[in-house]
């Protein structure tokens, strides 16, 4: 990999399959916002709100939808999905900024029997204990703790500071950022006239291929049975997923988002920041929450839900607030009157 | 401990004082829920949404509460309080998962003043700062930090990555775990011409014994008293403990509850998922919150509190969350027609 | 600094410009709240529902507004604003607790190329990698792993297991506290046929001086621009600001809020716990959210806004949000009743 990455217009066109009018020579060294880009840098306008630095950037290319060719005058490329498009673009422009060359460094604690695959980064600081697995081009960062008997596959990349419990399995190609736990104990507890007694948690984690899972989110372990996360799932920083939660493939959960225990997500669902979902519930396939929703019931179809209420004034919030203490006898009086 | 656990029914019936139905000599090696428990496996019965799998289980024997004895036709536990029995069964069945043999790891930072008790487990790369007191059977795993004079009981687990300030200190028979942060400032600062003013926070923290503590929650040190958790409290992951919070014993808080400065918390509390709870508060025993709760005034009577709106479909959802914002001036409104 | 501070309340008076009444000789050796204060103490009132402990603290003296000469009997000190006094206080009286002394620590990994100013500490299982440049008097405490070409101002303290990606800038004077993560990954994937694609973040984070950022709160790199976090930004814990956010100088941030992707933040605002604000707004100055508030439109004017309902106990509440869930319906039927 090129820490400069440079492609020309045509390269590029031709790499990603898209339209292009203007400068086939003209040589792209790197991407950035239309206000930002200078000339030696492609920007794109996939958003009709950044639509007005059209007419002011300097970008040496602009990509745009298919549609929208007379926005832009100078250099562009086309595609009917640009937003897919910019994304490749930015694998494209990565670079080598922060990656690891295949190492494995002598400060690492590893256990004997670890079996460590071609071409791994083992980082300082790196424990890995006994009966582990790491796939071929698989990178732990330094200052990560790899439990007893974890499987990672192939070129997962698991940055600083990550702590994975024991009995916990990893796929290929997944992404964990710092900071992130898998596999502490679930929140079990059984009442007793002596306080809560501890359930052990003797289930593991079992995640898929492809997964990311944000910074300082924690995924809890099962109880008896694995928790699941399936393939392609996108995780985003500090959420929580109890012990047992299943997952199903590609859904997205963002920010704080809260499942509870024994609860079963399904596939291509889209949850927004801070949701909150009680335990043993079932969301069926393509389910979207919005954000600081609660959901204290299964949902079984399809579709988008909500709940909360929006922002006012806290002067006129806290009168309403009052009337919403009051509101199912407001309405029993009403109907009582109106009878 | 035994690495693979056995017991034969009548064993496991003679050491948890339960009715045995079945084969005596029948022996267990393990738990398992109903739908994926094997002929070795012991499993249970306490949630009546999980009875239909009793026809279909092929666990060797099944836990239930003593008045369900028509339930089961197979070999058959039964207990006053199953769920707790089931606790305790977790204990037996743990095995040594994740145990760490007593050793103190050469690679592990140690001042030559901290004290450390018999039979501890010290890992890689831990830290352990000057006047630190350890007591016997202790674990520190991988990774943790444990600032100057923490004090730290007998028998407990403070699993990888952990970080403790300075001046904490921790009972007995504690788990912390890994990413969890004790004794960081608490968030304190003046406003003055020149920007907020940092309040430095010269409390510490105290916590009692049998205190478990989830993954990557934070504990703050007091301003001047120390914040105080109480013997025998659970806290799930993700969990804000701000500072000069006392918590009562016993009381178990769930994932993203937030529990802002010098509020007191009773004993046997339940606080669900991401309740908000504001400072200065007087929260009395034996309180519930549900989940996403917003606690904005002290709490004098036991009982089951709440606040926010239930689930609906996002389209209709925006109807009523607009009728909300109108709701004092509706109510007034046909307050003054009725009159 | 004296790790046991001293001082009378003459030399008080004269270093913050406060009025004496009482013993100028009496000799102050450290801070405590007012029933906890002995005679060797310091305490303070300045929020009235501590006034009730006046008439039996055994504080050797008491600060208080420069209005209330008459509440307390004993040696006094007022000022017009006795808050910023007591936080002036508390540097005075910090001491050296968990303070380092400047070293670097041999069991660090530090690039050959990296430049460490005077002054600094850098702790054990420190790693700070290629290009990185730590300013004077900075201290980078045990476990933090610091990427590739991250630069750090002065007299800046990154506690422990701290993890900060490549490409950042920290300014002076700034506080990180343990399991921060500056950095990571902005949650950006464009959906195709194949699942979610990832969009790879290539800007970086930009943190000027005196911000001081929670545990375990995590500040996302941006996609293509920075992340800004502002001068005087204070974050308490467990918060999430996502890629491409800017937060405004001297705004104070709570736990739990959630600040998404693009989001522009003004100057001096407070943003109360577990508030969310979506993504691609932009919040003016001098704006007040109260703790849990849900922000799905740009805010123009300042002022304080707040969504939510209020507490109930959970029987009432069933029924009113029952009732917020027929609203609409409810106040459709009203109007077309009276018309």
């Amino acid at each position: 990999m090129n820490s400069q990455p440079s492609y020309t217009l045509k390269a590029l066109a031709d790499l990603l399959d898209l339209e292009l009018v203007g400068d086939a020579n003209k040589r792209i060294t790197g991407l950035a916002t239309l206000p930002s880009a200078d000339a030696g840098q492609l920007s794109f306008c996939t958003n009709k709100r950044y639509r007005k630095f059209l007419g002011t950037t300097k970008a040496g290319c602009v990509l745009l939808h298919s549609a929208d060719k007379k926005l832009f005058a100078g250099n562009s490329l086309y595609a009917d999905d640009p937003y897919l498009v910019y994304a490749r673009l930015t694998g494209l422009f990565a670079g080598d900024a922060g990656r690891k060359t295949s190492t494995v460094h002598p400060g690492a604690t590893i256990a004997a029997d670890a079996q460590l695959g071609d071409n791994v980064f083992i980082g300082a600081n790196v424990v890995i204990e006994s009966g582990c697995v790491i796939g071929p081009g698989t990178q732990i960062h330094p200052g990560c703790y790899i439990g007893e008997n974890v499987t990672i596959g192939a070129d997962t990349v698991v940055y600083a500071n990550v702590s994975i419990y024991h009995q916990v399995s990893i796929g290929d190609q997944c992404i964990l950022h710092s900071g992130c736990v898998v596999g502490a104990d679930g929140f079990g507890f059984a009442p007793s006239d002596e306080g809560w007694q501890k359930i052990h948690q003797l289930g593991g984690v079992e995640i898929g291929d492809q997964v990311e899972i944000g910074a300082n989110t924690c995924i809890d372990r099962g109880a008896l049975d694995d928790t699941v996360i399936g393939s392609g799932v996108k995780i985003d920083n500090l959420v929580q997923v109890a012990h047992n939660v299943r997952i199903g493939d590609n859904t997205a959960i963002a920010a704080f988002v809260g499942i509870s225990g024994s609860t079963l997500i399904g596939r291509n669902c889209t949850i927004a920041g801070a949701v909150g979902i009680v335990g043993h519930l079932n969301i069926t396939d393509n389910v979207h929450l919005t954000g600081m929703s609660m959901v204290t019931k299964s949902i079984t179809r399809p579709g988008s839900y909500s709940s909360g209420t929006g922002l006012s004034e806290t002067r006129q919030w806290r009168k309403n607030a009052v009337r919403f203490n009051q509101l199912d006898s407001i309405v029993r009086k009403l109907q009582s009157t109106s009878n």
